[in-house]
């Protein structure tokens, strides 16, 4: 009997060799080796290559076995009918784990599904710990770890972490994460066809893990129903869960069959497990990454009273509709805010809420100063536990209008806003020119606060922060 | 009794009074004017205000009775109290339409709503038709007029007209679609507190617009619901109208109260019209900028069998999903189709439908080829009415892998797919690099293929294009 190694151990290895490491550079191997040094891994990076000394100038050797030194991972690059050898090399050279990223497994029809499960049984016997096939592994960013076959930028460390059954979020989706957002990552965890690791595990392992805050899940089929469920109820109690589920439709679960050889599942099953677990479902990765975002950055609001501030009057009225569908409370400001904003005001205009800025941009000195007054009273408010604002990006073509304002004003502004409340999250729409929205969403993200492209977008995540809050302090409570 | 000069007479003037024109580069009144220097409208411009001789270059007046020529349109932008006297001035001087800018009339209480009374009253005797008050007016991108008080950058010339109850479209808005876009617009017209034209009125004239293909309209009350749905019955057989109807919830209709002094009226009745008519309704104006890309960017398709390609296999699960909830039949490719896939796949692949495109690019020369294969075998299938496909942006960081695609090689390719294909949508989601997502959309959106952020978008324009479809076959029937 072989102990069962956890995933920790396999997350920070000292050593890994690449199996299948290629010196044409448009190789899978080759790719995984170029990440695993440009990131700057630090560890020992062995590449395995019958027929190269040297790739990438590291030695390269023959098989894993060749190798001196220990192995904790292999990363394995050869096309599946090999795999059962390198597998057999591996417990022979008593490896710690292995990540198969080859495809033409279970994914691939019954041929496959026999070599999956040769390969699977050799490495249970010889206790290494599997992930995938059919996967890109795992990220790591504080060790500077990556098996991905995707070619990746350099990562910001964060608290968000990722399972994935794909090689999508590991791949592609982080090098959107990395290149279009201002929250960093701390593991990702690829778990491709699951014929050892399994959703269940990995939530189990990031739960515990001190640098994870907030976890991403994309699933196609949960293997083993139970162990997943005891999981996440364990672990929803400290940490918020993001789920995307695919697979929800006849069409969608045939593709996931032939994508990962998932079986799906009920649909209706899973969307009461997580509506009893208090999982946060997401209907797309673009929703996956606004709720991310949103969790990373914000606390959790005690309550679902929203106040809401607009530069334009439709801005008002749709967010007030998008609240209300959302399931918040327009907050009812007290006559003591309503004073403050009316003191402000030119006195033929009436003060109300939804607050409209464009009175108060008019009448004050400065746009920020009006934006300044208007977050302030609204947030000190004891009937506002969350506010959605719609801010006009006013860049260098309204330099010469009331509406301007610079870089460090709105830096300086919106930092003092999140550090004078900050138990209250607030979300942002912008409109404007798109070179100004993409600045000016810049500074309010680099702020910690997040910035959407609709109000509903920004009062769907609201709603989810009102909803996990609900979920922990019930569970705090039970 | 006076005859009503119709809408096309005031999109089209020869010459403009800017009433309330100002030196101080940051009042309403010079935006407006430097706005319509800049744009280079081409009529006679001018400028009005009792303090200055001259503005911007052009020689000012006292009052739009002091200016020599007619003078076709005036655009006010004086206090609310002014505007009486102004539009007296205006009846004198035989004015024929006007713009009112200012806010505080029906917007801002019972006084306000004396004052547009009045003004609406001096107006109607005179015969001078009106737009707003509280509205940024006209834009007739042929005629390069705005009346706006947003710094407009150039805008591009299009077939898509807007209709909006707010300042936002006309304003700020533009300013995103114009730096955002690939489409162009060609007329909008601002209502505001419609003290005289109307949704319907705009509606009718829109409709009969050569220039006009595709109409949006931003809707908080509809004035007069017979006539409404008596335009949009007529309209919506040639134009698809795209509506996005605020105030749909009691917070919202309160707003929507004190934003236009609108009567939001009931949301039940209002989406049941839509529904009867063929409307299309948008939730949010980023949903609306995605179906008005998907209008006037696609041909209609002739039903709703749609095929799906995607570069990861999570794609290819979550577009299944997304079409089939969106109400779209996952096509059931012909023999022949999967024939020519497999003859280009890898022996240990099967192709199937959705068509996983990454075991393609592994086996064929280029990934452009494996593109081009795909589509052009999808769209020429007879079993096929429409194309969702997810694909990589792969740019520079990829120009090793065989992901990468060249700017050349893309735009050649998918110039040439529309070309081959007229009748049948193609609408795109990428994955990748910001930068690489963001130039691969501007090529792709460029060959008139919209790019959308996720499946979930992609699926859901589709389906609207399909729904138009039957709407306007359904009305060619009857």
């Amino acid at each position: 009997m072989v102990s069962v190694l956890s995933i920790k151990q396999l997350m920070e290895p000292g050593s890994i060799a690449v199996i299948g490491a290629s010196r044409n550079p448009s190789k899978l191997g080759a790719i995984i080796l170029r990440n695993l040094v440009n990131l700057g891994f630090n560890g020992r990076i062995y590449p395995v290559n019958p027929n190269a000394s040297e790739i990438m100038g590291l030695k390269a050797y023959p098989s894993v076995n060749a190798i001196p030194g220990d192995v904790d991972l292999a990363v394995i690059a050869v096309p599946a009918p090999q795999v059962p050898e390198v597998m057999r090399d591996c417990a022979e050279k008593r490896v710690k784990g292995a990540v198969i990223i080859s495809s033409g497994f279970k994914d691939a029809g019954e041929q496959g599904m026999w070599i999956e499960e040769e390969v699977a049984e050799i490495a249970r016997k010889a206790g290494i710990r599997v992930f995938g096939p059919n996967t890109t592994g795992l990220l790591n960013t504080s060790r500077r770890l990556a098996t991905t076959f995707v070619p990746l930028p350099q990562l910001r460390q964060g608290d968000v972490s990722i399972i994935a059954q794909t090689g999508l979020f590991a791949g592609a989706m982080l090098e959107w994460l990395a290149t279009s957002q201002k929250f960093g990552i701390s593991k990702v965890i690829g778990l491709g066809n699951k014929c050892d690791v399994d959703d269940a595990e990995a939530l189990e392992y990031l739960g515990d893990d001190q640098d994870t805050r907030v976890i991403l899940m994309y699933v196609e089929g949960v293997r083993d129903g139970r162990r997943f469920i005891e999981a996440a109820r364990r672990v929803i109690k400290r940490k918020p869960i993001i789920v995307l589920k695919s697979g929800r439709t006849e069409a969608g679960a045939k593709a996931a069959l032939s994508h990962t050889g998932s079986l799906t599942g009920s649909s209706r099953i899973f969307n009461a497990v997580c509506k009893q677990l208090g999982l946060i479902q997401a209907v797309s990765f673009e929703e996956m990454v606004d709720l991310a975002k949103a969790f990373t950055f914000l606390p959790l609001p005690r309550g679902g009273r929203v106040a809401i501030a607009s530069i334009t009057g439709a801005g008002c009225v749709l967010a007030a509709d998008a609240c209300t569908e959302y399931g918040l409370k327009v907050a009812q400001l007290s006559s003591k805010s309503l004073e403050i904003i009316q003191s402000n005001l030119p006195p033929w205009t009436k003060a109300s809420h939804p607050i409209d800025l464009e009175p108060l941009v008019e009448n004050m000195p400065k746009a920020v100063e009006a934006y300044r007054l208007t977050f302030n009273v609204a947030l000190s408010d004891e009937n506002v536990d969350c506010m959605l604002a719609v801010l006009l990006a006013a860049h260098e073509n309204w330099r010469n209008t009331r509406f301007w304002v610079s870089d460090e004003e709105l830096r300086e502004t919106f930092i003092e806003i999140r550090r004078e409340h900050p138990g209250k999250p607030v979300a942002i729409h912008l409109i404007g020119g798109k070179q100004a929205v993409d600045r000016w969403s810049e500074i309010l993200e680099e702020a910690r606060i997040p910035v959407y492209p609709s109000v509903e977008r920004c009062a769907k995540i609201l709603a989810a922060l009102i909803s996990y809050a609900k979920t922990r302090e019930a569970s705090i409570r039970s």
